[in-house]
């Protein structure tokens, strides 16, 4: 039985725990938290099953604030229910090494489940979260023994349901009949330039209707009664995912911004917040959480705990019926990997005949599932060209959720969002694949998942204008490079065959952070490993591949599927005189991650004649070669021919390489004469 | 009247066309053309309002092939209508130079409006064609003068309406009653990895109607009379754009291939295309036009030439009664400026009072659009902080054209898509605004943008770490250096106001490539021309601003923000002795474009003591600071908290800066030593 006055203090509490914030920060977001508070109330105090004191329990609920600009919202309940984050740390809202960032941070927070800000990106994670509920349930639970079964909340806004990946997720959840996935809008009808009516006239509703989701609302979102009937009503059948449209004020209360964009993005000042508490009957000085309220909301760790001890005996009662089973569950919850993994991956691949790294990449990628179940992946609408299926996986789809590979459809940007919720739910290892030209649709959630330290794998094919015929809008160019850039992103573009079974491996075994694995569309050679040096040395980012000399005249540093053609480059200047060193460099982020002495023993600094040769942007290699080098590369878009044709027209050739270090060389020698 | 074996010779000619053409080009997508030859038969024989002998009639229908990779469904219509695009051209289809590259380019056909490929940008693109048709229309036509009046249609595939950018575009066409827009959905319930079935099981029909466009259909999109009678409905009144669901058979007529996957992106094989043709009583050798389809087909530029007769005569009129207009609207289409658009500008901004770049923007967008009428643009919902709203310019609405500011609501990726429509429609010159980072939403349509020369203008907002307290999913790190590597994207990173000003001027003159001004949310002082040298220098990419001797031991390279504290720390080092030189580098691209010799006054070859400072990543400075150089910037992620905090937390600090220039300078003196 609830009770109007003390559900209201609880509620006011929220929202003047956020708006003290924020004023005393000087910036932030208040209007969002002030007119979804009373939702957002509702679903921590009567539905979402949590333990404050627990947050890595796998069978919590999942809650995601994908507006995620109203951190305080967010921040206030945590601290309310009871969460490691105190009164202290909310009074330090947006300063330096707080727990209380302006935006949500996962890791900083516990229970934060999922970095928020960029909109649309909360909304997909919880997809990918929901997914992952579904197929840990399906591959732990047995008959009398439900141990995976818990939902996924989110509130979401109105920016969020604008942005396209928002779109693309919630297409696929409805298509996947995610019936423990319960989504609150906060409808508030303010955008930041104003009404939604200047831009967001379409009808939601049946919008979301027309992708599978059951709708309920429009209701006042602002009525506890309300949104608990809808609540109560998400939560009583499975069928399919539920948005739950919540009218309210964005900056409820204040006298004179309630209802208006201005509440949105900056402090209320200090008038208007007054005028907002003496409106809602707040007579508290700042930052004070009545005794009544903290007490109600602390029921949250009595509940939390009264749960999780049910589900531990019931967990009990699994691992005495299904031990095996059970440490499995454990495995996989805590990313672990099972011993032996990545045992005799490393002779895969006899230099006999020449493989696409792409075919190389799924035998390794086959092998590795075969051996850790929690890998599952899928591409968007490519997997016969990304060679990205796992045999004998079976299909995830409506209803079925053993299998392990996702069908994404043409959305990449939702399978690299759905990917971060998979990772961050626990108990999936995920991979993404598409072109690598196509990552440029998913940069927002690869930051995120980089940000997050989250183990998503990227496989991106088609890695270069070796594309060939498809012409320039599939040739990649700019991409190698925009990846790069990309903070605790680790970017991998293997030589052969050999070099791509180690990136895999590095690719699964990374615990902090996504890793792209960028592989050839076309065949390359197959280095034979008993003349050059073992391909485990991926893990060092760079390494030399070849030498005519201990002591070379030139530095070629090549990646993927440019290596083969560095070789050759060297042993024609070999022939020509010139003694060089081939430096294969499939990871700019591993080699700079080695210690001082191994780059200086693989591109010794005395040596500045260095050419590199990769079939990308040119722009940033003189990372490597400096000011004196010569790159082989692009700084146009590619053409439309066959890919031999387009090679040689955009020369990306040995014989450009001979002649580019030739040019290099004499640079050098009549800087040195002068 | 028509004629049905005619017309079904003349799609057959079509199909086999395209069939043919790839089948010697032993690669391409042979599906899409078979089934949507007779939808795009009749719209191109019996309502595209076009001239093949004139490509730029600035009135005609525009068409767009969304589904690009059905290339040779639009080469053979070119071919047939009467397009200079020989059979010879069609028979060297996806070779090098040929004028028939494996997805359909502007600039490289006569009658490719945009470029296509990757999947929603031609949808998303037709709706900024539209908007550009409304926006003429209203500008110009006068009363009994209706000289712009032409519709935008394109053939959508299932891939294109699941991508995220496509329902972004589609809820904006919706919003703003685009009566004039008319797409065919080419739904053939075949993807990549099988049926749709497998990923896009939503009410297509149902979510377009949320949107508010009418739906037509399902039809059978192979039968003539039925396309026929749906376009007929759709071009019969105005109010709101129109999507055809077009049913159809994927590789319609091969024996085993038809209606499935295998039918999508590879040759058919010899023996199935001739089981097509026998299928289908098409018994002509390869490559074969039958001569009454040629005459039939090459009506279209009969009724072209009878067409422009027409519209020459009203304009003819219309110029007799609005001559002033009539000049404007030749302007306008043909991307001029107006004599003058650049005066007065250079004095904009004394060095009184710091001033945020955004701020400088917006004040010279505001002072350009005064003169520049065809300049119109807008933001992802973040006018009040981006600062591009052209003051009494009015808003776009629907209905209401005349307005030159858009509410492209939280879209940042169709925002892009539709700005490369604007463009490509002409007669607006359209920017983009939203924050730096959320440029990751809109990569794809940027390097369209670039691809197709297009002048298209972003402006990115709050461009650092400067953005404070929203902390890291907002504060860009890696954008710029994703932007630098973009072939043909000019960036641009003004220092202060008076380069903001040069920055703006360059990007509204810059015609064959998109401009991306990356501007500051906080302060920066105001550089005093009358002490440094002219702003106008920004057009040089880069340029000398002071040094403390003229032949300096250090160099230091700084953009943006930046900047100030560059002279800060060089001002220091002169107190400890070192002379340093400070070059604004506002944009790499513009500097490498500089002859040889300015390069080299600027950073002469001899001078390796170089620091760079900027506060995004430092990955690829080593473009200007060589091996030996240091580089002040990030390579983490950044932070919540007030910008100045920020700043000092990680590092980018005059002292950090004076101290690396020490360190720097001492390594090269132990260097030079040893």
């Amino acid at each position: 039985m609830s009770d109007p006055v003390l559900d209201r203090l609880c509620i006011d509490a929220i929202r003047f725990l956020s708006v003290d914030a924020v004023e005393k920060a000087k910036s932030g977001h208040p209007g969002a938290p002030m007119g979804a508070a009373p939702m957002a109330y509702v679903l921590w105090d009567r539905f979402l099953r949590h333990n404050p004191a627990e947050t890595a329990w796998p069978d919590r609920d999942r809650f995601v604030l994908s507006a995620g600009h109203a951190s305080m919202l967010l921040y206030s309940l945590l601290h309310l229910t009871g969460y490691q984050l105190s009164l202290d740390e909310i009074k330090r809202f947006r300063q330096i090494g707080s727990r209380t960032p302006g935006h949500p941070e996962y890791g900083e927070i516990p229970g934060v489940e999922v970095t928020t800000g960029p909109l649309g990106q909360g909304f997909a994670n919880g997809v990918g979260m929901a997914i992952a509920e579904r197929m840990l349930a399906q591959r732990f639970n047995r008959p009398g023994h439900t141990i995976v079964d818990h939902r996924t909340f989110a509130i979401v806004s109105d920016g969020d349901l604008m942005e396209g990946v928002a779109a693309e997720a919630a297409s696929l959840a409805g298509h996947l009949k995610l019936g423990k996935l319960i989504y609150l809008y906060d409808d508030n009808k303010v955008s930041i330039e104003g009404g939604t009516t200047l831009a967001f006239t379409e009808d939601v509703a049946a919008r979301f209707r027309s992708y599978g989701w059951r709708v309920l609302g429009p209701l006042d979102g602002m009525d506890t009664a309300q949104v608990d009937a809808a609540l109560r009503e998400a939560t009583s059948s499975e069928d399919r995912p539920t948005l739950i449209v919540c009218r309210t004020t964005i900056g409820y209360g204040a006298p004179t911004k309630a209802g208006l964009n201005v509440a949105h993005g900056e402090p209320l000042g200090a008038e208007e917040a007054k005028g907002a508490k003496k409106a809602l009957g707040w007579e508290h000085p700042e930052f004070t959480v009545p005794p009544q309220a903290a007490a109600h909301m602390r029921l949250a760790l009595q509940r939390g705990a009264a749960a999780m001890q049910d589900w531990n005996q019931r967990f009990h009662a699994y691992r005495a019926a299904f031990p095996a089973e059970a440490a499995q569950l454990r495995q996989a919850v805590h990313g672990e990997l099972p011993p032996g993994w990545d045992v005799g991956l490393d002779s895969l691949f006899p230099p006999d005949k020449p493989l696409a790294t792409r075919e190389a990449g799924s035998q390794a990628l086959n092998r590795i599932a075969a051996k850790v179940p929690a890998l599952a992946g899928g591409s968007a609408d490519l997997a016969p060209s990304t060679k990205t299926l796992i045999k004998d996986g079976g299909d995830i789809s409506a209803g079925a959720f053993g299998g392990r590979n996702f069908h994404f459809g043409v959305r990449e940007h939702a399978m690299g969002s759905i990917c971060n919720g998979l990772a961050r739910h626990g108990g999936v290892i995920p991979y993404a694949a598409t072109f690598l030209i196509f990552s440029d649709y998913m940069r927002p959630p690869m930051r995120l998942a980089a940000m997050m330290r989250q183990r998503v794998i990227y496989v991106f094919t088609h890695d270069s204008i070796g594309v060939g015929e498809d012409g320039p809008t599939h040739q990649p160019v700019e991409q190698l490079m925009g990846l790069r850039s990309v903070p605790n992103m680790v970017v991998i573009r293997p030589a052969d065959a050999t070099e791509t079974v180690e990136a895999w491996k590095l690719a699964v075994a990374r615990r902090d952070g996504p890793t792209a694995l960028v592989l050839s569309r076309q065949n390359l050679p197959v280095l034979d490993r008993s003349i050059y040096p073992t391909a485990s040395s991926v893990k060092h980012g760079a390494y030399i591949l070849w030498e005519a000399s201990p002591d070379p005249d030139l530095i070629i540093i090549a990646t993927g599927s440019e290596v083969s053609i560095a070789l050759d480059a060297a042993k024609q200047l070999q022939a020509q005189g010139v003694a060089a060193r081939v430096v294969s460099m499939p990871s700019w982020e591993l080699f700079d991650a080695q210690p001082a002495d191994y780059r200086e023993r693989v591109l010794p600094s005395r040596i500045r004649a260095r050419v590199s040769i990769e079939a990308g942007a040119k722009v940033g290699w003189e990372r490597y070669i400096g000011l004196d080098g010569g790159a082989i590369g692009l700084s146009t878009f590619g053409t439309s021919a066959p890919a031999k044709d387009v090679y040689e027209h955009l020369g990306i050739t040995a014989s450009h390489l001979v002649q580019q270090a030739q040019a290099v060389l004499h640079r050098l020698q009549r800087a040195k004469v002068s």
